[in-house]
């Protein structure tokens, strides 16, 4: 049994394994998943509220061990750039993929309304270094995005080389909401699997790590989220009236999933399904996800470029 | 006395008043504030070592509390722009000034190397919601930003509605390593200063707040930092030679710093100089400037935009 101040492995593999969505079978059914399970949470967690606090505290610890491994990340695409350190300003946000580039990790988050996004990235992100993260949010796309591929705003929102990109919503919206709303015809959505799967790969290729994860949340459970916004008046600006027409077409929505994660779940970049309805279980097991990611970089520091020595002596002179 | 888990308010008046630089009196003389005095420190605090432990508490408190801020600057924002929520992806990002918007705060950090802009980011943003914010830093230009206007970079770098930015660095390096290391020659760096200040009253008049602050350190800690940087492997990425030959400069730079303060301490967009040799009270002095800010706009949640009675019944039908 671990301590209180050490990080916990998950028990039964890793979540990566655990959360995978079922590689290969070419089968995803959601109502498979319990969305009020635990899985890979170990008996260390105990039982009842002990869990979620034992589960706050393990996010931070896990936070503060990837803040390490983001600056990690980040001194490794330093050195690699130069004079010309990366920056995270919007004239230079990922739009240069070609060459020998350092690893860039992007979660990617997705669920239906009330499913935990803000709160995943305000728990988790919140526990990381905000310094080093690019976090962009997809809502209905404007005007000027409209007027260009569905990706065209995606690849200009990629995190910088050295830092962790985190999507509230993401390119998925184009094969969710627009396929439930019938924003574009059958023929367009349909078409799009295989344009976001070249896409990806093409990420992958360029060493951007994806994370894709989708929270998973009940019905009833959503049920009780937007009555909570409805009788919690600093919550009413999180409430539309458009989010009970979303939730009259559950099935439809869950459906959309579905095929979204069977059809683009791949090694280049996998898919998994988070249970949700707990908010401590969620934000720890994504958290995991990262770490897993990260451990599998073997990072560390990069070597001095200049003679340690000698820059010491011109210090003390 | 305060209790351990309350905000404690600075002493002998507020931070903006104890930290805005000789307003008024068209003189700066940086010599004269001790980079290891903590203005505004109240008792509280109490002496030694539990100072620094009691101002951490602090700063995680007061990092709570704008978090709270941060998400009613938000939701007014949200409010206002309707069903085209605001927004942070880089497609999106504050070009655009004109017509009613909501308030957006942005936080200018600048100083010398080691002056601990990033541990300020780490601690000060890292205790408020990551969601909501939006952090650029700024490197030398690339060869697209130097074909526009210095301000070009910056304009695209502005937070969206709703956003708290930070800006690591910023448009001042045109004044500063610009002027110290003639990158321009002295009628363009010295045309700058207008150019600066009507650039902020725009901002101002466009509801963006800013908050321009110098971490403010000493020639010793500075020496102090850099040795720290060469005798520990893991940060030998932060080092670069070219450091030493700006810490030879230390004077030049000390006084472009003067003169920006001076010539761009408006009521519009005033600087605030920071003690910075102690880490824990930059930290603290930093959150509080932020929090009087957010105090002065007297910020709540919008009332609901629907009918709540009618969507109870709805939901629950």
């Amino acid at each position: 049994m671990s301590g209180v101040d050490e990080v916990a492995r998950p028990e039964g593999g890793s979540m990566q394994e655990l959360l995978r969505v079922a590689p290969g079978s070419g089968v995803v059914d959601l109502t498979a998943v319990d969305p009020r399970s635990t899985p890979g949470l170990p008996a260390a967690a105990g039982g009842g509220q002990r869990r979620r606090k034992w589960a706050r505290r393990q996010v931070e610890l896990l936070g503060a061990g990837l803040g390490r491994q983001q600056e990690m990340l980040y001194a490794s695409a330093k050195q690699a750039a130069g004079p010309q350190a990366p920056t995270s300003t919007p004239s230079q946000a990922g739009v240069d993929l070609a060459g020998e580039r350092p690893r860039r990790v992007l979660l990617v988050l997705q669920s239906i309304d009330c499913g935990g996004k803000d709160g995943t990235i305000k728990r988790v992100a919140g526990a990381m270094n905000p310094r080093r993260l690019h976090i962009c949010s997809f809502g209905p796309p404007t005007e000027e995005e409209l007027r260009h591929d569905f990706l065209w705003r995606i690849r200009r929102a990629l995190p910088p080389p050295g830092y962790v990109g985190i999507f509230n919503r993401s390119h998925y919206e184009d094969v969710l909401i627009a396929r439930v709303e019938s924003l574009v015809d059958e023929t367009t959505w349909r078409s799009r699997y295989d344009v976001i799967n070249a896409f990806e790969r093409d990420l992958a290729d360029n060493s951007i790590t994806l994370v894709k994860v989708m929270l998973h949340i009940s019905y009833v459970e959503q049920g009780e989220r937007l009555m909570e916004r409805l009788n919690d008046p600093t919550k009413y600006w999180k409430y539309s009236p458009s989010d009970l027409d979303s939730r009259a077409r559950w099935d439809d929505y869950q459906a959309a999933y579905a095929e979204a994660l069977r059809r683009c779940d791949t090694d280049a970049a996998p898919w998994f399904v988070v249970p949700a309805d707990r908010k401590w279980y969620r934000d720890w097991a994504v958290a995991h996800l990262l770490r897993e990611t990260f451990d599998a970089f073997d990072l560390g520091y990069p070597a001095a470029d200049f003679d340690v020595e000698r820059e010491r002596e011109r210090l003390r002179a």
